[in-house]
């Protein structure tokens, strides 16, 4: 519809909420320069279906905005266009409309991802309650680890550190196990400790945060295990982006079914905290608090 | 909520489709280089307003992507919120989501603009019936001459075209009309021969289109008739972009209640032509009919 008209036209869907996120991207900043096309597409609907997995949403469509630089000819567009095409099979995406641009600046992207949702039945970041679990599914510091492996900084055997970076996979099957048990839930994208401190401000809580028990990946581990200070090292993967991990607040009676039904679909999960009624972010490491100037705001 | 949690949540309206235009924007190409921010940022909405109006639709939100080259500072981003933010009570609409983003190259934005729709009310490109009056409700040529005369290459007494070029007005004081008359509809962004051809292709229909009939501002009368031949200059005002003007497909048998409701916006409308069986397009002017060959497409 999107394609024959200049508008698209969605029925709704009885009972249910629409749920959007919006990415942007430009080359250079949020994807590396000289990546591969068939990447940039994918990389870009896939830290939206990220947003949209962490609220337990069902997507099913996206708006395409593509603004081309002047060097990038037919193949290159046909490049991305099956990377679309690919990821949209995958994950059941629909292209809804969309508007190309050409621009004298660098590749520059904007996705909107739609999805659906039982009415009330998204998980926001706004419901964790004092005494829920914090926990985390999938691993913490493939992103900001892979982000310098694919810059050549830092050694990556097999390519799977620059990989995860390069392109995401999105969480897409904790949706039941999310809309079961969660509270508050998000995704993990401008990194561990920024992501929670969001979702406990939202909440109106405070939140404690054990950096010695996030889930790590073989490679992370091993680059941990170099390090000459671990809290450091720890404190490095949790201030770090890209993970599209979620974390998530979960009542104590619910931890067991919740760690069952995530580990059921083979994703890593841990309890990391807990939240609190006092509004004030508590960040342990080697057993110990760590300063709050020691915890390097991004954001 | 789109500021609050890194999603939007909108609850469906029951008995109506959401329709969705997304329109995206550089500087210096869709808007002129040095363009007051607040006129930018309202540009921006109002291309998309005019095709959600030309749809019968109800805007209410949108979606916002903004790419900022490094030059802008604090009080242009402030003016661009503030046109923002007028245009939004004017028209309605609540600023749901967006993303934010810095680039090495111009200004660059994308809008997406939603609105609701009775289920199946929407009026789109595909429902002209062979012996529909085409219907022309605004004004045509203003776009293109506001363009030429912003650049100082036509003169303009008291900026009229200038600004009309600069800032379109979207037609949804047309939603009830095109909603109990129209059978087919769309805006003229791309310019009037453009538009009415993709409404005759998308209804398998032909059309004819009289090119002395369309409504004119004065002042795209006073150029017209300083013009050495009638005939080439109301082509190039009929193959102009940027009008933001409907055209729309009416039942012989409405014509006059359309033109009266349409009149009783103080908005001008003329019958400029009908839809034909055969899928053709013939364009008279000057009462004779214009070669095709001579039509100029740009699209």
């Amino acid at each position: 519809m999107g394609l024959r008209d200049d508008v698209a036209v969605l029925p709704g869907r009885p009972g249910h909420d629409l749920i959007v996120s919006k990415d942007a991207m430009t080359e250079g900043v949020h994807f590396l320069s000289g990546e591969a096309p068939e990447v940039i597409a994918q990389r870009l609907l896939r830290t939206s279906l990220s947003d949209l997995a962490a609220k337990a949403a069902e997507p099913f469509g996206y708006f395409l905005m593509t603004a081309w630089p002047p060097d990038r000819g037919e193949a290159y567009r046909r490049a991305f266009t099956r990377g679309l095409a690919e990821d949209g099979e995958r994950f059941g995406l629909v292209l809804l409309g969309g508007d190309t641009i050409s621009i004298p600046g660098p590749l520059t992207l904007s996705a909107t991802v739609l999805g659906w949702a039982p009415h009330g039945a998204a998980v926001l970041r706004s419901g964790a309650k004092p005494g829920d679990r914090l926990m985390v599914c999938g691993q913490i510091g493939d992103g900001s680890l892979g982000l310098r492996a694919a810059q050549g900084l830092i050694p990556d055997a097999g390519g799977h550190l620059a990989r995860r970076y390069r392109l995401p996979e999105p969480l897409i099957e904790l949706r039941d196990a999310l809309r079961r048990f969660a509270h508050a839930s998000a995704d993990v994208s401008d990194g561990l400790l920024a992501d929670v401190g969001r979702v406990a401000q939202a909440s109106g809580c405070g939140v404690t945060i054990d950096l010695d028990r996030f889930p790590l990946s073989q490679a992370a581990s091993g680059w941990l295990a170099c390090q000459p200070d671990e809290v450091s090292a720890r404190l490095a993967l949790a201030g770090g982006g890209d993970d599209y991990a979620v974390v998530c607040a979960i009542d104590p009676a619910d931890e067991f079914a919740f760690i069952e039904a995530v580990r059921a679909r083979s994703v890593p999960v841990e309890a990391i905290g807990a939240f609190a009624g006092e509004a004030r972010l508590t960040v342990l490491a080697g057993g110990e608090e760590i300063a709050p100037k020691h915890l390097g705001w991004r954001h």
